[in-house]
């Protein structure tokens, strides 16, 4: 078994303090992408995240300024022959709510049994900063990098990723690279470092249904005016047949099956679909018929209801009828589904089931590709026998219910394998209240990424 | 044709713009039941009317607590022989939000186009209190009134009058009379008097659907975990049929049907489906198969959804699996239907659909039975002479699809009938941003109250 070299072994420890204290000075910045009053914090971050790659020794750092949220570009060059990796994350994170929830302060890091807890702890300021300390340990130990690296940060994962893949298209020459490392992902299990081979793909809509022009008294207007918000769970209860498939007509049609070898690999791992259940609390687990929990979460598409609002939600009772109701819904996708063709079917089913009473408008939020893995070649290699050497266990192959969007972007606009290695860990409360991240598996994943390099530089 | 008398005209004239000073500051008081952090200004308008009634001329005037909001009773009997009637009114406004939809402020009477905008101006402060200004004319111009009054003014009416029909029960000696007299609805068209023949009940329950113990990520575990939202929007879609009839069994067994001469007189009013339509502002009505729009709102029960709630409703795209879902749905009941009984089938109908996914609870809010007067007998006669007499025209027998729980409460408690006479009118946005009453209606509804209590002192 291979080991972590002494010499980023030793930087790491001996650096530990300091660099807990630059992790919480980052998680306490409430960089949420998707509220306008919080875009000051959003760019603070940036700034923050830019300044960190001049302080480890990269030789360039840029904040560089798009339609939405800035993006930071960082570089170090110094490695003729050897190969060029991009490293991707973002520094923007979901909205807190609901802050009643929290046990501690959402943008106040705090350790808990093991866990820091904070928003952004792992999704996913915790897996970038880990990738700036590994570089660190390599500057910091040796005064140089085994490969060279390009760090590219953004700040609109969380809403959608609007303008990085315009920013890679306009940029490839500068971002052309060997491979693309992510970290924003999960481990199997804690111990078990996993390697990612699929994420879907999301199409996020809103749905508004408007009925009256203005709320009405539900006694004096009930029973002969249509009720908007009764329309929008009519639409809802559309999009299911019982045996949990989804009814939009054409939704299947572009869905490709998982490769055998994929699915035999997913069926082979220890997975308790009791403890899953009791882990997220709920009475009965549910989904699409046919499919084990593992395949209805990595390799089957969902439509899922993300929000509802419409008239009266106060204390007590009011008696409205309401002139609008909203839902929140988005779709994952899988390989070959297209957020463009879905957004297009769910119009198009939306407006077949809608009575004549209201009106409703879909809009399409955003969207991202499905995306697989190629699973080989020397960055997978390389990552296998890093992760090896820092958790002492054999990576597994898992597939991720969640999207990075972008990931479809950087191999479709550089043409190059990427890797997605994380590591968070199942329970991890990414998009809830009480996010954290295993101290461990940050500490473990800073030497994994740092000894990637070595092991890919001796490819 | 009747008049009504000279020395009430008289004084209703000369004091209009004092009768109108002090109409506003009644609607200043931001007396919203439903909302705690209102309970002193609930108390406040208590104290103003109670005040009221002091200062026109009644005998006794107190604010008598209850375990809710305060009712204020006052009394005159110095009328011996002749009849007693009570006049029911209340002084608790609905919340006023969204706040942004009202043209003037909530709580800021304003006077536009002959109509004076204010929560509260027809719902009900406005028509209480044209009760106290037809009082004071007797007292002022005569020094006496020609029947025995009592006054009774609630402050949860909006909240479900919770502590009215127990305090009217403790008081029946004290609240003994020969009529109700109660001004909440609305005339059937500007210039057209109308006495209300049927209120429908209510049924006002809150539905809270629960799944895992927290929020979670859509993408992680979105396809696996049963969406309480999506749930939620099945239940809903369950409550009715195509046909717009309601879904839930057992729901119309004691539905009576009305009687024929009430139906032919509903059906011979003159009512334009399209122009109610363009009222309301929907691009077509709906409703049960088979009803004219007039029976859908007068003699059919509903079930309408009031409020939704669940997930991530602010701006942008958030990716969560909501931990639970809420919603608002109230039934409209028609003689001889209880909303006891309708509590325990939309009850069990509610845990007959939902999954095995979540847990669903069904929290009945308030409730009120259906009601049908009498329409015959002195207070009638009076009312309709009354109307004649200040309005030029005959009233009108309506139904209305609203409801005042407490109308029932009176009938039963009191063994008196109930009349309903009232001065709003279709479009006040009762319960709705802008709301307002008439000002015409209000300088002429004075009167005919007024000349009310001349008619049944001589029958």
């Amino acid at each position: 078994m291979a080991a972590v070299a002494a010499d980023l072994e030793q930087f790491l420890a001996s650096a530990q303090s300091r660099i807990h204290d630059e992790l919480n000075d980052f998680l306490r910045i409430p960089s949420v992408s998707a509220r306008s009053e919080h875009t000051p914090d959003v760019r603070r971050a940036a700034e923050w995240v830019a300044a960190q790659c001049t302080a480890i020794g990269l030789t360039t750092s840029e904040v560089i300024d798009t339609p939405g949220h800035p993006i930071v570009l960082a570089e170090w060059r110094n490695a003729p022959g050897k190969p060029t990796v991009l490293i991707y994350g973002h520094y923007d994170v979901q909205p807190p709510e609901p802050l009643e929830l929290w046990t501690s302060p959402a943008f106040e890091p705090t350790v808990r049994d093991g866990k820091l807890f904070a928003r952004g702890s792992v999704d996913d300021k915790g897996q970038l900063f880990l990738h700036l300390k590994a570089l660190e340990a390599h500057l910091a130990s040796r005064g140089t990098l085994p490969v060279n690296v390009i760090v590219l940060a953004e700040g609109e994962e969380e809403v959608g990723s609007e303008n990085l893949a315009s920013f890679i298209a306009a940029h490839v020459g500068r971002l052309q690279c060997d491979a693309v490392v992510i970290s924003d992902s999960t481990m199997f299990a804690p111990g078990q470092p996993s390697i990612l081979s699929s994420l879907r793909g999301l199409a996020y809509f809103e749905i508004r249904v408007r009925g009256p022009q203005s709320d009405l008294h539900s006694g004096m207007y009930g029973g002969a005016v249509v009720n908007p918000a009764m329309e929008l769970a009519r639409i809802l209860a559309t999009l299911h047949h019982m045996d949990g498939r989804i009814a939009i007509p054409g939704f299947y049609d572009d869905v490709k099956p998982f490769p055998d070898a994929v699915r035999e690999q997913m069926r082979g791992l220890p997975f308790d679909e009791e403890h899953f259940r009791a882990e997220v609390g709920s009475p009965a687990l549910g989904g699409e018929y046919g499919y084990t929990v593992l395949e209805r979460l990595w390799t089957r598409p969902t439509c899922e209801v993300n929000g509802l609002l419409s008239g009266y939600t106060g204390e007590g009772a009011k008696t409205v009828l309401p002139a609008h109701a909203m839902a929140k819904v988005s779709c994952r996708l899988v390989p070959d589904q297209d957020p463009a063709v879905i957004e297009n079917l769910m119009d198009e089913h939306v407006q077949s089931v809608v009575s004549a009473g209201v009106t409703v408008e879909v809009e399409h939020l955003h969207g991202g590709k499905p995306w697989r893995a190629e699973l080989s070649g020397p960055i997978f290699d390389a990552a296998r026998r890093a992760l090896l050497a820092a958790f002492g266990k054999e990576p597994v192959i898992t597939g991720e219910g969640g999207s990075i969007p972008v990931v479809g972007d950087f191999q479709r606009l550089l043409d190059v394998p990427v890797l997605l290695v994380g590591f968070g860990l199942p329970g991890e409360n990414a998009h809830a209240p009480d996010e954290w991240i295993s101290i461990e598996n940050f500490e473990v994943g800073m030497r994994a990424m740092a000894a990637l390099w070595d092991e890919l530089a001796a490819t």
